[in-house]
């Protein structure tokens, strides 16, 4: 179904507005992409948007949207770049902008079997670095990444973009630290914390699968009773002066050690 | 020399203020660093700002800082927590704001035989990214920072920021290709670049000292021509639906292999 959209004040271009705060969003179960990159990303993954935005891009990709939106049955509308720039809230609008229906895995629908890594994040503050941390997660074959305790919102613009797309090929987790625990415990499943009190360097261990890489708080780290709960503490190498890594760095360096030994396996 | 402003309207207030701005940072050859772990790690560098104001904290690092730019004879300002603020340019302002005289080191002051690595950035684009990897650089024992092409300012507030001090551990050069190019070649060192046109896995080659790691552009990577000017070319394995990898951890994940041969060497 294809429609145009010209004045500013329609009530619907207000609401998908209203999707860049988190309360919105919530309130909805929806959540924002922008660009033909990751839009065409969750295209391949077989995710249509509910709505597609546009101004008349004649890109190809943006073409393909369409056409997958129209095969589909669903809702492209045409608007301004004056309008998309108003939803994107960047004065460079991309060329498309999708409103998505949000996708939380339970943690009992997780298949803990069917990837060798997953990432869990505690109390991660930077969407940045949680869409980096999904970035990375589809680079390294991961299932996907479970969010304990209060992190920043997955579904954020900023998270969504950082992620490039990965963001509809990692599954998402949203748990308590107490019901993650009973579920990880009630599986195979190493818990695998890095810290700085850890004795054993990240290269040591041989790994088991499925490997669950805890990551803490860029400020705080881990709380003590969490690495307590940790099967191994694990730290890199710190040659400098400073005694941590960014946390999406340290993610990445410890999932590709991880990934790395899979592969020589 | 202690002394105190409360008024908002002060010409120095305005003047440091004015330094969130790339063009007065210029202008001035100063920049802002914010917060009491990175003038600290600054401070342990022996390197002290300019200019430090407080609001009257009590922190022992704060009053560690207060006393070593005493006995050094540096201005110390206090001033109003609100002021502070309007520094920082944060509601919650950090206890302290350092204004440090720019460090940036010419190509041919730059000791290559100093460190087994050097990361070369090729115009990065996000000022949280080129922090990033600062504080890898440091993590990893790195030289220092080769800037080439047209990257962002390092000494903005919030690269200064995501570096988290490594900014004063890292030496930082800025450099046109060309340039770059002719004085690597005039000694020892190898060049490295991560491409998706590579066909040798990251881990495959034994890399040499001293390494020179380049990192290309978030949306384009390295231009071809620049490529073809590498020593070797490799590429990180990709087990997902995308074809890089965020830069700064891209750079990350190379550094620590590199990092780690050395261990093993």
């Amino acid at each position: 179904m294809a429609r145009e959209i010209t004045g500013f004040s329609n009530p619907l271009i207000k609401r998908v507005r209203s999707l860049r705060e988190k309360k919105f969003r919530k309130a909805e179960g929806l959540f924002l992409a922008e660009g033909l990159r990751i839009l065409t990303e969750a295209r391949e993954e077989g995710i249509l948007p509910e709505m597609l935005f546009h101004a008349g891009s004649t890109h190809p990709l943006a073409q393909q949207l369409i056409a997958a939106m129209e095969a589909a049955d669903c809702d492209v509308i045409l608007t301004t770049p004056d309008i998309l720039s108003k939803i994107s809230g960047k004065d460079n609008a991309q060329a498309v902008v999708g409103v998505y229906r949000d996708r939380v895995t339970p943690l009992e629908r997780i298949d803990r079997a069917g990837a060798d890594i997953w990432i869990v994040a505690q109390s991660l503050r930077d969407p940045g670095n949680l869409g980096t941390i999904l970035r990375t997660g589809d680079a390294v074959g991961a299932g996907g990444l479970i969010l304990v305790d209060d992190c920043v919102d997955p579904f954020s613009v900023e998270s969504v973009r950082a992620s490039m797309g990965a963001l509809f090929t990692q599954s998402i987790t949203q748990a308590r630290w107490e019901d993650f625990i009973n579920w990880l415990r009630a599986g195979p499943g190493q818990l695998i914390g890095t810290s700085l009190k850890a004795t054993h360097d990240y290269q040591e261990p041989a790994y088991a699968s499925p490997a669950f890489l805890l990551v803490g708080n860029e400020a705080q780290g881990l709380p003590a009773d969490y690495e307590a709960q940790c099967d191994l503490l694990v730290k890199m190498p710190m040659m400098g002066k400073a005694d941590s890594l960014n946390a999406a760095v340290a993610t990445a360096v410890m999932a590709y050690e991880l990934l790395n030994q899979k592969r020589r396996a």
